[in-house]
């Protein structure tokens, strides 16, 4: 009845290009341009400072202190592939260290985002394999229950199908929709285009106030300025 | 009857000359100087390894999810403010970002701290835009409630009037009333004075014990030494 | 009736040849070579990056709000020791400073472990004076209270007795007894020779899946591959 | 591009039949008839001990501080819905009380599922409306940014979509899809019948270790019993 | 310099009619009435189910792990003050039981706040003593260091004066600054008025859409009703 | 090397004329007669208002997401044992409900202590099984990996020895160690007898500040009274 125990190998990648896209842009702007929405929790962090990633998502579903499918998903990344690992319950147990970092990334793997810990920090830095976790611990995992790859997850409170585009910088991890990406990079270059203008005007002094047209608005909702 | 919608424009800013006296010593000196008084929550942490700010506090109060009062906070800001963005509940939203920073910086900002959640934290990075955030996220924010600038505001446990010296490094944030900004920055003086030489000592070996005469109060409340 | 103000001076401290072998090795390497045992819970973080230390361990018991004992325990030490502070309820007052850390270190200590805060972070960082602690809080202590000084202790979880060996690195705080040093650092050293071969053949495109033959046992367990 | 100002009238909703079979089953069973998935976060929990829900989900997305859409969720709901409300951010504002709880009562609402705060909960209980909720907090909400309704939701941890059976009771909230709903009710019952027997045995003194024949696994394990 | 180990023995306490006028309406209500500002954090909670109280404040501040302060508080009671603790920083320790509730009562004293842990829950509940708290815990505390009594204090993020009007129920706790406690107490009234009606009518089925008029606000703001 | 796959058989049970007199005492109580230590973390509560335990410790180490040690160690059980469940790494996991506890009371158990979850809370309400815990959580577990029983444990901080006396209430959970039981049962006596002559005079009006002789230390440490 339920969809665990299942590896799906044949994914719908997003298109290579949106993706090449996307990754000229970061968290927050993407976020904008999907109209603020597929952001994953703010606790997921990078684990060394500068950490970035944008890949087509193979997804892992796991359970709390083992990490047997994450041997199961290694077989299934291609070239440009991000690992995204979510967790049936809560759980920091460190499920992925350096040796599966060199597994993942001789298999094409970019990245991993996972919904608990990781461990063998100094030398994923080292590797510069990027990681955005919800904690470090060293403690070790099992290899006693199936999960499944390649479902449709919830990570850290996003939705990811297998093949969507996930960018993640030191703001935060973002999910786009594969079918989306393409439209979503295009809006993301808008957007920033946008931004450069607004950028030299402020930095001239001119207040957003005025930039953006708010002082009416502001009075009408009734703000009173008093000495 | 209550003070939203509200815009102080003239306020008491703390003696410039004290400001720069403060700024001499770090955030854990001022606070035992003021009497172990004064500091905000220990969540509150820098955006990046360094950052320090020392600051006249131009407040705002913000809602969950609404930056509005940002823009209107901009104008207030003269040489050597500092923001002080509290909400008026929990709320990890991305508030802030490098377009406000460049705003703030080109009106004499000298930083922010702000109970709730920044985002483009690479481009303040690279800016040394100094902030001190409860988070870091990607998550955008809307222009529709009326906050205040200028009130008295509670920012992550700690009552911060406008004008009050704000100072923020690794250690934390800590406010000082502006009516009490020179005395704080003399009783740090003192006791960074007397530091000096008790550093000294304690490298050359001698112990606290003997340093600070704490054997006899030890022994009185009951200390017994066992082999 | 209990053990609250009382000082052990005499402490059997692990063998110090287990103990700098024990210094070759990672966290997550000893943490597995004890058979998954003895880890602090993971809100225990370096005060900077890639901070280490491996020491005999001086304990303390502190109480909410009193550092008073960290002097008493100053005494204790002797060289290659690191303090190891617990606390009789979660508080993350400031317990330790630089002033502190220059007496433990002319006194031989080489690192603390404390669960609770810590200030002075820049000057800490600049001694290049390792502490691992569960928050960085400017916030200062009184001395007015007793603890204990070498007793058993819990620390962030984990049962410490003096004289065990503490290492912790980036990935975390791992507690050896003392009477396994050798056995346990003989242990990771097996650990570490068999990773070497692993790391070269996941390197080279080898999978998991095939190195650790899992595919039988996975199978087994039901998982179903679907295109 | 986005689905956010939408409103879909027209969904799926579980067979009626399957409905109310799920509903004389507890959460834990079926969740286990699911294969131990659907459940939402622990940190939902009821807002008065006993309460208890079985429904078909009307879904609604807010925003930080904002429960505008709750009122046009009203509308869409039919006899025996229940509201799931998730959050784009989290938020424990005060989106609903007995105001709304009326509303939704007199147009067939059974309950409310919120990843977020709920106030008016002295009322709420005297009604007897159940509510699944993050957090009590009296604080208020606006009425100014636009969400969606009968979309699919992420809430505490869990994929909704509009349609689907919600179950809640004391031990927490569990979604079952709208297609699988008679296959997990059949499986619950079959679940339920097999335990009144165990329970029999169990209360004679029978050891789980000889009814469910677990000695041998253990031994194999490598369990040992000392003296 | 600071206000530490002062006790105010003259304060301003809310006129009583005020007080009285507020005990009719609920936390949720008096919030509104003073526009959504006054409330302490939801972490706040009473220690058993419908505790209530509404009084004036007599404020203490305490230290992590000492009580010290509660009993020259219990000096300074009137009849129909209730306690606000707040502490220097975060403690879940026990600070207060039932001899201190015995005292408080026996001198008018109506309830406590407290920004900490508190014991004796079962004791307290059959002398119906209502506590709002941030935790429970039997940890016991000393009596060493000097506090304040009757000095402003930050209390779970709301300020609070002495001789403020404070009320807590199911929903939390708010404050009342003593000068506007007769005009929040009318617009309390005036609310709970208008509410009586819109009650009525949607327990008819009147939907909110059409009673606020938000149509035509929503549909201006883009939404979309889709099939 | 480790105790991982450990049964210990015979235990050194603390004497049971102890345990009935510490039984007449609260967890509040007993925790100051023993000098203020033994408590579990305040995370730690009761399934229903109300619940109470006292008896001799029957200790397991669960591994997350996994109860299989739960059967091993119902065999354990003896009259007056009550059951305490730490785990290797934090989880809310549903580890115990309504079966296993069918079975721990029909082998001689009076209540169950555990750092992680458990479920069916309506029916071990219904059944009056006392039960303090980390979380509530319909999550089930799987059985696949050894922990051990009758090993020291530290179960939500605090250091449990099989045998120990273990006491829960309202408040918490505290640990005496066997070896002390009469000792502390003796000294909660003395403790407790002393305090309804204090509850009289308190209930009289009388001042702890006059009962404890506490002012003239006030006035020394600095208090000053001001109008």
């Amino acid at each position: 009845m339920n969809n665990l125990g299942i590896v799906k190998r044949n994914i719908l990648r997003a298109d290579r290009a949106a993706v090449e896209k996307l990754a000229q842009y970061g968290v927050a702007t993407i976020h904008e341009a999907m109209g603020r929405v597929g952001l994953m929790k703010p606790y997921m962090r990078p684990i060394y400072s500068g950490a970035y990633m944008c890949g087509t998502a193979v997804t892992v579903l796991l359970h709390p202190g083992d990490n047997w499918m994450m041997h199961v998903a290694a077989e299934q990344l291609q070239e440009d592939d991000v690992i995204v690992a979510a967790c049936s319950a809560d759980s920091e147990d460190g499920f992925f260290g350096e040796l599966l970092a060199t597994s993942f990334r001789a298999r094409g793997g970019r990245g991993l985002v996972i919904d608990g810990g990781v461990r063998d920090v100094k030398d994923l830095t080292a590797m510069q394999f990027p990681v955005f976790s919800r904690a470090v611990h060293a403690k070790g995992t099992v290899k006693a229950t199936l999960g499944s790859v390649n479902i449709a997850v919830v990570c850290a409170g996003a939705l990811v199908h297998p093949g969507d585009v996930v960018v993640a910088d030191d703001d935060g991890v973002v999910v786009v929709p594969a079918a989306l990406a393409q439209q979503v990079a295009d809006a993301a270059e808008a957007r920033e285009t946008n931004e450069a203008e607004k950028r030299a005007k402020l930095a001239a002094g001119v207040l957003g106030l005025d930039m953006y047209k708010m002082r009416e608005a502001l009075e009408k909702a009734g703000l009173r300025y008093i000495d």
